[in-house]
C-alpha cells in the first residue's frame, strides 16, 4: 500500500470518504467497549479461583510464628507472606513489609508520611515552600495524581527504550534540594512497556541527590508479568535495592509490588521493600495508623502460590491469555499504520500496555472520536503530569480487558479513526 | 469480712504478711497471661470459621450491581455490604462507605485528611496554630494516640454513667474555635462500659460549635456487643446521625463501626456512616488514595451474615462465651474488694472491658506488680490523654482473651496485688 505522504490531495480526500463510510458502519454497531484501564479480563480472574478454596472452615489459621491470623496484631505482615513477596521481588525477607490490597495506597501513605511527618527526621515536606518530583513521561497517571493531591510540582523527564534520561536526572537532583522524589515503573513501564537497562538502574543506585530525603519510588508493578516464556536480555532488570546497598545508598529507594495483577486486583496483598532505616521510620507511624492488615488474606495467598515457582507457573497462564491480544494490537497497527509516516508504537514483551504515538496534535481528537463510536480509551494526556501531553500524540492502549472479538472491533474503530484524523491533519498542512 | 478501714494497724500488717505469702505461691506458678487488650479469644474466633467456606472456587463473585468483586473498582464498597453495615449501624445505605479491615485506619485517615486538606473546604488543620480535641476520659488509648501523632492537643472531659460532661462540652465548643473534634465510644464505652443516655445523645446532636469544621468522632465499636439477651433501658442508645439530621446538624458527625469483634478482628470490614456532604468531601480524596478496598471480603461477609438477624444470632454466641468471664470478674471484685472503701469498678452489660478504680496513686504499682507475677494488664494511665491518669487509679480490665481457668488465676493475682498495694497506701497514711 502506498504511503499516505505519497498520495495526492484528491487521493487523500477520496480515501477519507471511504473511511468515513466505514465509520458509519461501525457507528451502527453501537459498540460499548472499555480499553481505558489495565484491568485483567474475566478469563484471567478465573485462573485464580482456587484461591477461594485454599482456606475453608477446617483450616488452621495459625501462622508459622504462632500468631492467630484471625485476631489483631502482626503489623508488617506474617513471615510466610513476607517470604513469598521477597522471593518474587528478589529482596531479603527483613526488607519486606506487607500491606493491604492496594500498592497505590502504600505509595500514597508513604508520600503522606513524608509530607506530614518528614522522612527519617527531615523537615516534613508540608513545611517547605516547594517540593518537586521528577516524572519520567509518559508514565502512570495515578502516580502523578498523588503529586497533585499533595501540591507537589512535577517535572517531566523524557523516557526512552532504556529508561528515563539519566543525564537530566543526575543533573537535576544534584542541584535542586526541593526535588524529593521520582516515580519509576522500571519494568514493562506504564505505558511504554520499556524495561530500564543495566546502566540506567546502576546510575539510579549511585544517585547523589542534594536532598538527603530524596527517594526513588520504584513501582515494580509488572515484575513477573512477561508475555513470552523466555524473556530476552532487554526484559531483564537489575534488582535495585541490592544495587543501592552495594553503593552504600540503600535508603534512597522504596520499592513497591503487589499480587494485584497476579491473582485478584481487588483482593491481593501489596508490599514494600526498603532499607532497615526506612522500615523503622515507616513503622514508627504504622502503629498509629492501623491494627494491622488482613493476615488471613496473606495466609490465603501463601497457601495458594506456595513459592516463586507457583507464581511463575501461574503467570504463564496469564501470558497465554494476554499474548494473543497484544499480538493482535501489534499486527493490526503494523498492517494499518505502516503507510502513515510519523506514527509509531511500542512493542512490549510484558506488562499491560502498548503506547501509541500518533501525529502531533491528534491524540485528543482520536480519543474523543473513538468514544463517540463506543470505544473508551484512556484520556489523551493521562500519561503526562497535569494531563498535558506537549505533543498531544500519546494514547495508552490497554488490550487486556476486552475479549479477542471485542478487541478486533475496538482496533477497527481505533485504526479507522486514527487514519481519518491523520488525513485531516495532513490536509490542513497541504 | 471486716472493712480494711476498721482494721488496726497491726491487723493490716498481719493481713499484708499473709497476702505476701499468697503472692509467693502465685510467683511459683510462673504465669504468662495477657489481659492487656480487648482481643476475642480462640473460642470466639472459632464461631466464625464458616466465614472461610461461604466463598469457594465455584462461587459467583459478581455482586448485585454487576461489578466483578475480584477486579479493580467499586470505591466506597459494594451495595450488599453497605446494606449489611447500614442495618446494624441503623443508618441509610446512602450514608455508608465501606473501608478495609481496620476502623482505626478509617479514623486515622479522616483525621489525616482534615489535617492535610481541611474539612469541606475549611483551612487544613496543619495551617492552624493550635488544634484541640475533647477526650472523654477514661477513653480509648488508640484514639488519643492519633491525636498525639498529629500534634493535636487533648482536653480531658470527665465521664459518668450517662456519658461525658455535656455542660463542659457545650461550653468549650461554643467558645473555642480551635476545638475541632471529640472522641466518643458511645455504647459500652471503652473502658467504662457506659452507654450514653438519650439526653447526652440529643445534646450532642444539637451541639453548636464555634468551629464549623468541628466533628464528633463517634466510634460505635460495640453496637451489637451485648452480654445479655435483653438489653436494659440503660443499654439502648439513640442513633446519632438521624438525630443530627433532625436538628439540621447532619454534617457534625462521623460514625464508625466494623465487624472486627463480630467475626475476625484482623480480617473484617470497617465502615463510616456520615452525611452526604461529608461523604462527598471524603470521596474527593479517596480516589487518590486507593484502588478500592477488598470487595471479595465484603461479599464474603454478606454471604456469611446475610442480614441483621444473622449478626444478632451470631452475637448471642459471643455473649455466651464472654458473659461468664465478665461475671467472674465482677463476682470476684465484689467478693474481694468490698472490704476496701474507695475501690470501685464498673458493671457493664456489653463491650469488652471492666473499668477498675483503685485507691488514688496505686494503679501504676498494681500493674507493675501484676506484670512481675506474669499477668500483663493494660498500662496504668493508658486510658487517659498523654497516659496521665490524674488520680493514678484507673485500670482497664480486659477479660475476653484468657480462658476461664487462666482468668481465675489472673484475678487471683490481681486482687491479691490490689489488696497489698492498698494496704501499703493505707499504712503510709496512718
Amino acid at each position: 500500500m502506498k504511503k499516505f505522504s505519497e498520495l495526492k490531495k484528491e487521493e487523500l480526500i477520496e480515501l477519507r470518504d471511504r473511511l468515513e463510510k466505514e465509520i458509519n458502519d461501525l457507528k451502527a454497531l453501537k459498540l460499548n467497549l472499555d480499553m481505558s484501564r489495565g484491568k485483567p479480563c474475566k478469563e484471567q480472574l478465573d485462573l485464580s479461583m482456587d484461591l477461594m478454596s485454599v482456606l475453608d472452615k477446617d483450616s488452621n489459621l495459625i501462622c508459622r510464628d504462632g500468631i492467630d491470623c484471625r485476631n489483631y496484631g502482626g503489623l508488617g505482615g506474617i513471615e510466610e507472606a513476607r517470604e513469598l513477596l521477597a522471593s518474587f521481588m528478589e529482596n531479603k525477607v527483613e526488607n519486606i513489609l506487607i500491606y493491604g490490597n492496594s500498592s497505590l495506597n502504600v505509595m500514597y501513605t508513604i508520600v503522606m508520611q513524608a509530607y506530614v511527618f518528614g522522612v527519617m527526621g527531615h523537615t516534613p515536606w508540608r513545611k517547605l515552600d516547594k517540593v518537586k518530583f521528577l516524572c519520567p513521561t509518559p508514565g502512570y497517571d495515578r502516580h502523578f495524581a498523588i503529586c497533585e493531591e499533595f501540591g507537589i510540582e512535577m517535572i517531566n523527564v523524557p523516557m526512552s527504550e532504556t529508561g528515563p534520561d539519566m543525564d537530566m536526572i543526575e543533573r537535576l537532583v544534584a542541584n535542586d534540594e526541593s526535588i524529593k522524589g521520582i516515580w519509576c515503573v522500571p519494568k514493562y513501564s506504564n505505558p511504554d512497556g520499556y524495561t530500564y537497562s543495566d546502566d540506567t538502574v546502576k546510575r539510579f543506585a549511585r544517585l547523589k541527590p542534594k536532598a538527603s530525603d530524596f527517594r526513588i519510588f520504584w513501582d515494580n508493578a509488572y515484575t513477573v508479568h512477561h508475555l513470552y516464556e523466555e524473556p530476552e536480555k532487554r526484559d531483564y532488570i537489575i534488582e535495585i535495592l541490592g544495587e543501592c546497598e552495594k553503593n552504600g545508598n540503600e535508603d534512597i529507594v522504596y520499592k513497591f509490588a503487589s499480587t494485584s495483577k497476579i491473582c485478584f486486583p481487588g483482593s491481593g496483598i501489596a508490599s514494600l521493600a526498603t532499607s532497615n532505616n526506612n522500615i523503622k521510620d515507616i513503622m514508627s507511624h504504622f502503629k498509629y495508623q492501623t491494627i494491622g492488615y488482613d493476615k488471613v488474606n496473606e495466609l490465603r495467598h501463601v497457601k495458594y502460590f506456595k513459592n516463586l515457582d507457583g507464581i511463575k507457573a501461574h503467570m504463564k497462564q496469564h501470558a497465554d491469555i494476554l499474548r494473543p491480544k497484544f499480538e493482535l494490537v501489534l499486527n493490526t497497527f503494523e498492517k494499518e499504520f505502516s503507510p502513515i509516516d510519523g506514527i509509531r508504537w511500542t512493542k512490549p514483551h510484558g506488562g499491560y500496555f502498548v503506547s501509541f504515538y500518533g501525529l502531533k496534535g491528534t491524540a485528543k481528537e482520536i480519543v474523543s472520536k473513538c468514544k463517540e463510536l463506543g470505544v473508551k480509551l484512556t484520556d489523551a494526556g493521562a500519561a503526562y503530569p497535569y494531563h498535558k501531553d506537549p505533543d498531544d500524540s500519546n494514547i495508552r492502549i490497554a488490550p487486556s480487558y476486552p475479549g479477542i472479538k471485542d478487541l478486533e472491533q475496538a482496533l477497527k474503530v481505533f485504526t479507522t479513526v486514527v487514519k481519518i484524523v491523520s488525513i485531516d491533519k495532513m490536509l490542513k498542512i497541504c
